[in-house]
């Protein structure tokens, strides 16, 4: 069984308030060429195929154009939804598209059965583990209390495990934080104060376990659990991350090997540091000044119009830190390259700059109740 | 060939203040159960599935769920795109879908084929034509200048009819405003000042054309097209006529017969007319008091707390007018009652009332490409 594993597409996001739908295309074509070369059985894509509930119709055509041209491929799509998704518009059409071999999990289903995928050896269960925050896997699964992240997943995968017979090979696919993961700014927590993390070890029964959440390529736990990354760079301190898509392999016995193969973007992220009069120079970078850039502007002195010399050099700039001279919290460029901290942190430092004290324990959890439930509200979209 | 002609199910719309979904959820449970006493080959679904370009998630699981009913049924479904829907959020999908016998024309496409479907005496060609404004036919179509909205219509029927064989028998399914056809309050305008009507007699290649967009069931110039009516009241104007859906049946020879089936709603959308002590009696109405009620108080006196009183008997009162009683505009109830006017008139009359002047013509003109602008842009999402 050969399958690619991806994740976090996040199509339709805004980066540098530029919608991203383009780059996606791009880099998605790319993947639709790799498999073409390497034949796999299917797709897996571990959540968050878009960025937000309702997502700009330029992203949906996009995530229609590649499940019809997989299709047309012979290549089976298993989906599940992540935390951006809206579990039921990602629905639309579920039971219908089985049929054409795409199996899009998005709303909960305590009676969702494993899909199975059979090569020469036989059998392979995949159980599609959407996401689903707990009191809404309390919902489904009629438990008794609202359960935390790592007993709701438990809860899940005992559900689809008990569907799957004993000794058959067997993939999860799922979109969680797990315990020691590393974590990108572009992704948004699952809840605060770790709460939202989860055991790796409730994976071992699987052959591979699929993850998406966390934007960096990483194993979590051990050599089989592992995350394939965001399909794109979505922040800049991913700027040193490679992006791809993870090949795997399972053979008759049930061993797995993987494969990661990058995916060249059109654009790339990165972080140019330097001083102005340096990067002014022509020898300075080498690489594409049409990449998305983020200058570190190491100069210790007041640089004048710094925003419109850099822009000719760098059409894409989307920020510019200086991090050698101190600025006030309100300039916007030091709040753009905090977009990726959490509400509840951006919150804190609000607070703290108006009052010049800190929150309380007591705030902070109150404040965390109401972040949540509106987040929980927007995901309900 | 048998089918069910239905339209403008507007799957999710707000009425007095209310989301219609569980009413329609109600409806469309008895449109089943029809499917299942008459067994139709298919069911033709003439646009406005939504009320707009992003519906409620409640409106997007019921309308997977009547999609997905229907095919297990074996009953092909043909829709197109309305006015009010997002072509491509509609059109998710789509491709897929035609496996499971669901066809779905979102977008428009200069190459589309109809679709064909057969009976026991060959083949019958559906010309599925969703709703494009004259710029998009424009682009789609590669037209040198924007068309009429009847010359539009013209440019889709001509592509569709190349691709039909001399004497085959046909269907036309569109969504348009045909010359003479009865108007009702919760359609939206599709321009203004009577450019978007157009001429019946294009449909008369086909044997049968199946309309949406106005919300009476009626003729439109000839016996075979028809609008099958929207599938329930959204509106006080409506509350006279009959709702439910069209069956037809196409022999062999190409000849037509249809059947109106009404469609019992799960509350009535009725006007009560009566001074308040009439209305207040226990024999004054008959029918069921839950249903959404418009009362018009013909008392020529104040009436104190109407509201209140009027509630108690009517749990759905979504709206009380004094016909006898000259309010000024500042009034909510009248505001409501004026909700179906076009955005056009409301301004006009709002205008009228701060400047004590009408608008020019050329101000109106200005106005109606703004509205136009606006409206085009909405259904871009």
């Amino acid at each position: 069984m050969r399958f690619i594993h991806t994740a976090d597409w996040h199509l339709g996001k805004l980066f540098g308030q530029r919608h991203m739908t383009e780059d996606q295309a791009y880099v998605l074509e790319e993947l639709l060429a790799l498999c073409r070369d390497v034949r796999p059985d299917a797709l897996v894509l571990a959540g968050d195929v878009y960025d937000r509930a309702v997502p700009p119709p330029e992203a949906v055509a996009l995530f229609n154009t590649v499940l019809t041209r997989l299709a047309e491929q012979g290549i089976k799509v298993l989906c599940i939804a992540g935390n951006h998704d809206s579990a039921v518009r990602l629905a639309f059409g579920a039971q219908l598209l089985q049929s054409s071999g795409v199996y899009i999990a998005g709303t909960l289903d305590a009676e969702a059965a494993p899909v199975v995928l059979s090569d020469a050896f036989g059998d392979v269960y995949f159980s599609l583990l959407p996401y689903g925050d707990p009191p809404h896997i309390r919902e489904s699964f009629s438990l008794d209390e609202t359960p935390s992240f790592d007993t709701a997943l438990d809860v899940q995968i005992a559900s689809s495990r008990a569907m799957i017979p004993q000794g058959a090979r067997s993939v999860a696919v799922a979109h969680a934080f797990v315990i020691g993961g590393q974590t990108s700014e572009s992704e948004h927590t699952l809840s605060v104060g770790g709460s939202d993390q989860v055991h790796a070890d409730k994976f071992r029964p699987y052959n591979y376990t699929a993850l998406g959440h966390l934007h960096a390529p990483q194993r979590a736990g051990a050599e089989q659990i592992r995350y394939a990354g965001s399909l794109l760079k979505y922040s800049f301190d991913e700027s040193h991350q490679k992006k791809g898509v993870t090949l795997v392999d399972i053979d008759a016995a049930g061993a797995v090997s993987h494969t990661f193969y990058p995916l060249v973007p059109r654009h790339d992220v990165r972080i140019v540091r330097g001083k102005m009069a340096e990067i002014m120079s022509d020898e300075f970078d080498p690489l594409s000044h049409e990449d998305y850039i983020c200058v570190e502007l190491t100069d210790t002195d007041a640089v004048l119009a710094a925003h419109e010399k850099l822009r000719r050099v760098y059409p894409n700039l989307f920020l510019i830190t200086r991090p050698n001279i101190h600025m006030g919290h309100s300039s916007n460029e030091v709040r753009n390259y905090e977009r990726g901290k959490s509400d509840l942190h951006l919150f804190a430092d609000f607070y703290a700059e108006m009052t010049t004290e800190k929150m309380t324990q007591e705030e902070t959890e109150e404040l965390t109740h109401i972040i949540d439930a509106l987040e929980r509200e927007e995901r309900m979209q």
